[in-house]
């Protein structure tokens, strides 16, 4: 029976601008095998008209795509299946059109992820596929974003992820289809451009071996082989002689290479200049393949599933840190808050294995970093914190609760500021708000003395808070006075508190 | 000759919500000598309808009161003046109005300053008139907002001041006119809730004298040496004791307590509450009064103006190190910016000892504080810290022109996200935001080597950058491709650049 449970499928997907993939695999016991990779162009990016929306077409490629995918996870259980969405649709204004109409299709949720995120990710499948111990530049150059990492083990140190990739730069440098040194000189000037503010923090931090991952770098070490180069190895020498062969045919469409898929050619003249200026600005000597890669990483994490969730503490315990959150006070306002929400979960409709949970303890423990910018209005530098800051593990809508918690943490209710959530209920969200504005108004004296038993319920018209020392309140004036504010603040947005 | 240029006489003036105050003293040699002290009763705050917006009425006290201060100051170099607005003017929309019409009537600039701003200011001014070197807690009780400062000799520690006044306190809870315990009790308890937030921090920190300022603590101490304390310290039971003596009257316009002007009676049982919050929640044992305030601090560092400069440098260098600034990086960038500014300042009408020379300077070394939240759009979030974060020394424009500076450092040049500037042309701000941006561009790749002889120049149509050695830019392709991405920024704006 254990070994039983024990053996279970994972399946993880990312959403990429050029291609999306899918790779489905077998934890056994503390193994994982790979069962099978899936993999179709859907060229997402090129459907980004300049309004920044998806056209139809694009969003029904993407669709078909996932539709196929949903037909080989048939059965799987929601938390054996992760799926990210990286450049294309965090940059579409309208990507919620296309995550409500994926819901159709396939019953998983799809989780758009920041670009320093997807970089983490992208050095997590690398570094498993790769486990030596030495540190490690990672490079993996997409269709509409390049991720560059240092990292040492299964830490990365060092996370950028930067808006140019092959599809893009194809549309930018090579629209005119012809390979000539000029367009290649262009596009890697513009490359060397973009990594021009992480160069000198990265080349002074340096690496002992660099990795190439995905599919643009894969393609060149592959016509690499194919011109002869068999160890794969890719260096400047061998970029600057692949391209003086690619400026021998005059056009895209001539390429004539072994090695070089029909899918991969229209986008891979870009891709060979990106990684040429990666070469000049970090100064690379050789560098590596690996197999590993954005969906490797998501299965890994999700293979030991505590894993994330110690990344994602620790990330929280660094911004408390950073920004010299008072722990003590922050600890007795995230246990009050976790006592709430035990107690309320169930009318809420949060079941207990949400992460919502995870999530208010957090948002707990970070709803003060906004004091490192001022006391003034600091539930509003919280937020900004929290929404723009890098934060790994999390996606960004998981960012997006924690702003929102922070940001709703105390004075007036301006609900009509709360944005829209695809990950989340909005009802679950705004039930957050009051467990984490209780737990403040509680804590706010900031006393050593403990709080007396609490219980909070709720009922259709409102939410009521009892103590069992009915004394209590009477003793505490400033506090009771704390509550009637916030009562008058609930009632404004439309709520009812009782105590 | 010498004795001569060490005389001159020189003036501050607030601008409060409930009274305009102005005193006049003589520098002679190290020594300032109050000559003259100026109040007017204006009740600005009394003006602010609903809206935050000033009326026509209180707007118009304003500058009678500021046309007869004027005439005091005939003949006074602008150097030797320094006038500061505080909580209303803070606060009210439509302040611009009133610094526009307030410039016919007074040829000196007026700086509204935050908060914290005139916290600081208020504790120099304490700490100059009662010189122990002992460690203080400063609190002054204003018409609309309420300073509290811990400090040691003449640095301020702790710093914080909160929306609450004896103007708007009298508004809020005694508008009845009714002196009722509970009244007095609401008031408090409302004070109380302001403090809470900070209350925790300073019973930790501590202090060794507590002092009270201005006119609120004045007319207290005043009515306690009335009412037999001969001391005039000022306690917890005294107040109690005062506040039953209040409610003896019913009404405020009947209270009749020797050595309480009919000025300061409408707003007197306001101003005993919310002291008495502050003596509960801080347990304040004894309080004392000084004669030192906002004024006097404006005065004090006029005195010597360079300990405002080094007041400003040091919060400059501290944000730099909370930040994890680049140092070397940003004081090359300082260098170029400064360097550029002196071939130009003629051309753009900048005056050699105007302070955006100093503000150019703090920007450059400011530029990169908000790569501590994020790379991405990085430009952003140093505005955001800047136009959000406490800095001593800086008036609230000033911080203005800080943000927007770095807020155009680097990036498309959105010029309608440009707010308004009194103090400041705004030709010449965007002159500042060109030299810092060619600075930024020019030490863009970090490198060691210093960069060759530049010289910048401005004629009709464009600024032209030119360099002594012309093989420069040829040698160095990168930065050529980043000048002439810059050269495009400009152009979209509507600006030209030439090199």
């Amino acid at each position: 029976m254990t070994q039983q449970t024990d053996i279970r499928d994972i399946a993880a997907i990312d959403l990429g601008s050029n291609s999306f993939h899918m790779v489905v695999a077998k934890v056994v016991g503390q193994d994982l095998q790979l069962v099978s990779r899936h993999k179709q162009r859907v060229r997402l990016a090129s459907g980004l008209d300049s309004q920044m929306n998806l056209d139809n077409a694009s969003i029904e490629r993407g669709l078909e795509c996932l539709a196929m995918f949903a037909e080989r996870l048939n059965g799987f259980e929601a938390s054996n299946v992760r799926i990210a969405a990286t450049h294309t649709l965090r940059r579409a204004n309208n990507s919620h059109v296309f995550l409500l109409r994926a819901r159709d299709v396939l019953p998983f949720p799809i989780e758009i992820i920041p670009g320093v995120e997807e970089a983490r990710l992208i050095y997590m499948g690398v570094a498993h596929t790769q486990p030596e111990s030495t540190s490690k530049l990672v490079i993996d150059i997409g269709g509409g974003s390049t991720e560059l990492v240092i990292g040492h083990g299964f830490e990365a140190q060092l996370v950028n992820s930067k808006q140019m990739g092959c599809v893009s730069y194809t549309n930018r440098y090579f629209s005119n289809e012809k390979l000539t040194a000029k367009n290649f000189a262009k596009a890697t000037l513009a490359a060397e451009q973009k990594l021009e503010t992480l160069a000198a923090q990265y080349k002074r931090k340096g690496w002992d071996i660099a990795i190439g991952s995905s599919g643009t770098i894969k393609a060149i070490r592959e016509v690499l082989i194919g011109l002869g180069f068999e160890d794969g190895l890719i260096n400047s020498k061998r970029l600057d002689t692949l391209i003086d062969q690619l400026c021998e045919w005059s056009l895209i469409d001539d390429i004539d290479l072994e090695g070089l898929t029909p899918e991969r050619k229209p986008v891979f003249a870009a891709g060979v200049a990106i990684l040429r200026a990666a070469f000049k600005s970090l100064k690379i000597k050789e560098l590596h393949y690996s197999e590993g890669a954005l969906r490797e990483g998501l299965l890994y994490e999700m293979e030991d599933r505590f894993q994330r969730l110690d990344i994602r503490m620790r990330t929280t315990e660094n911004l408390a840190a950073k920004h010299l959150v008072d722990l003590t006070h922050a600890e007795n306002v995230a246990r009050s808050a976790q006592l709430f929400l035990q107690q309320v979960h169930p009318t809420l409709g949060i079941r207990h294995s949400s992460q919502l949970f995870a999530l208010l303890r957090w948002s707990a423990l970070l709803h003060e970093v906004g004091l490192s910018i001022s006391l003034q209005a600091f539930h509003r530098h919280s937020a900004y914190i929290l929404k723009h800051t890098n934060m790994p593990g999390f996606n960004r809508e998981q960012q997006q609760v924690l702003a929102i918690l922070v940001r709703f943490q105390r004075k007036a209710l301006k609900l009509h500021e709360m944005e829209e959530f695809s990950l989340f209920k909005k009802k679950h969200i705004l039930g957050l708000i009051r467990i984490l504005r209780l737990a403040i108004v509680l804590n706010g004296q900031r006393s050593e003395a403990p709080l007396p038993k609490l219980t909070l319920s709720i009922d259709e018209q409102s939410w009521h808070l009892s103590c069992d020392d009915s004394e209590w309140l009477n003793n505490n004036r400033l506090l009771s006075a704390d509550l009637q504010t916030e009562q008058e603040y609930w009632s404004n947005a439309g709520w009812q508190l009782v105590f």
